[in-house]
């Protein structure tokens, strides 16, 4: 039988991944003149590195961001239009991270760094809103919930995904003062989300 | 069992995610030299506000367009070369959507917006007529509809897909007048068309 | 049951959803200065008029790939390693078309266009021989196609496919004479191979 | 039946069809001045060498890996995070395999070449060490591979995935003494492991 939610599924799977992809597009090939060697190549892609950190931050969120959609979805057994736009809502701060993403790349180790972390963190205080509004799109009086979630469940992961928005919000503010602190702050969230959040889903699905 | 409208409805997702994502790419980071700080990028990242209004509205208008999309496909029981050049056409326009979005981003606020606005528009019009060249390839003598399907629902989206083009050719119009009338125009149908042409289909589908 | 072919239909959609969707990004927003009005634009996006063919070109070129390979894989009743190679390599020029697609855009209307065309359908000659190589992949002594397509369906296409690179090797020769008649000469080769190729699959499939 | 690792297949193959498909934006038109005819653009393309030669390679080189994908997943019957992480894993080098490429691309033929083309194997290392990984959240204690593969079938596997990081650190360390040379190496692995481990996965599959 084919799933209701299929297609959602199809057209989100290929945001994630266009978005993923498109990161890599951000690194530009260091130009250097014809005389120069191999050790002047070498000193332009190690001097890539913000552009390097920030390809591997961003590519974990997003692939964190896929892997809890992926999970959600499992509990979903239809959707409707308000499901249709509050996925959309998640989709387009996910299409817009490779943009916060070129602007840390550019601006981190300047003396804008403070303002562009700032700007990246903000765009996760977005996400992580428009992840709840999916989850209540979902969730709330159990619209399309599948019956055999238990409502414990759904409440460890609501109030899991009611931390994001003040975490992130915290680490906006901290980038105003220290752009690797603020980095670090969000960082250490998806480690904690992802501990907090994943196991109530259960863990093995064959 | 597999439908017959699979792959074409995968090959679809794929270009509206594609599509959709590739709106991010027309906003470039902005460039400032070493010496500044955070104060100035933020004031250039907020100088970007046409770019970031341009982002949204085609990211909504794709998300509309492929929400539609989604909803119609569930009427189409098989396909034939017919409805695949028909829907390919729907596909030429989507695809087209990222240029006249850069367009608008790159001139809306510049004594050229008004230019700008109504090739956007323009686009309008042709997805408009594309996809009433896809409703008729499926719903003409109902070729291709689901025989549970109503006339009467047929006939109501048919009269609402009407409405499109006609509006879309106004807007045009008044963009030569005013940019900001044109678009809001524009987006006004958007809001008119998704109550008039969603409910048609029936809303919940698990 | 899940076809043995759906990742290989998958994979592919993808490439060929992305190739068409990437033609748009060769289009450029025309760069005016400032003090520009809305006339100037008008004429700068009149004068991308070769850029606006060679999109359209092409779209419609993948467009006729895609519902060919679409149609092809009905026959198909299982994969291997020689099939996933010979529709790599049918993915490999699809993915290269945006490149030709590119130097026709930027060089049809100049005194370069009969090199630009050439080196276009010549990428034509090679993907005709691919879709040549696939369809052996499937077809040499019925290795992969399902039992009830009739050996005569099979020997039409063949025929069909045959035509292919004997007609493209013809415009990249014309091409160097006469740019247009080039293309003139590959534009209606689609829509005899169309005729040609479609009606042996056979037409509605529901 | 819908299989648990629907998804994780979907989000792959959009990935690797993103990937592959990014490679020809590395290509750039070249730029002539208006007044040059076809023997000019021809030369010009001709000397596009390095970066069609990089196209191909890599192009191959994903195809390759894609291909192993699918072979692999075929053995998978459920997933879990561990599994999730280790193919986000795969993906991550995936998606940034396009920069190496573009790299290569710029400076083969020039000075800078040995630096390039260890870039680029240095970069493979790390795909087939990410390669090891998931074969391991896969195979270790069988976890999540179907039980009617063969142990001796996991192990001829497992011993061709441990030629992988071997082969690629000899052809980065190569590559430093002669670019060619190191490229040599990388393409004969490519051949030699395609032919030891493709076999164990059973060929023809309907």
């Amino acid at each position: 039988m084919e799933r209701a939610t299929n297609r959602a599924e199809a057209f989100s799977d290929g945001v994630f991944a266009i978005a993923i992809t498109l990161l890599i597009l951000e690194i530009r090939v260091p130009e250097l003149d014809g005389a120069t060697g191999s050790r002047e190549l070498t000193v332009a892609l190690v001097r890539l590195w913000p552009s390097l950190f920030a390809f591997l931050f961003s590519f974990f969120v997003i692939l964190v961001m896929w892997i809890n959609h992926h999970e959600f979805m499992r509990w979903v057994k239809g959707c409707d239009y308000k499901f249709l736009f509050a996925n959309g809502l998640v989709l387009l701060f996910v299409t817009f991270v490779p943009f916060p993403t070129a602007v840390v790349a550019r601006y981190l180790g300047t003396g804008a760094a403070r303002a562009a972390v700032a700007f990246y963190c903000g765009t996760f205080v977005c996400i992580s809103l428009a992840y709840q509004v999916l989850f209540q799109s979902v969730a709330r009086g159990r619209r399309l919930t599948h019956d055999h979630i238990p409502e414990e469940t759904l409440n460890r992961v609501r109030r899991a995904y009611r931390i994001g928005p003040i975490v992130y919000s915290v680490s906006t503010l901290v980038a105003f003062w220290s752009a690797w602190a603020g980095l670090l702050l969000c960082a250490s969230l998806w480690i904690l989300w992802t501990r907090l959040c994943y196991h109530p889903y259960g863990n093995r699905h064959d």
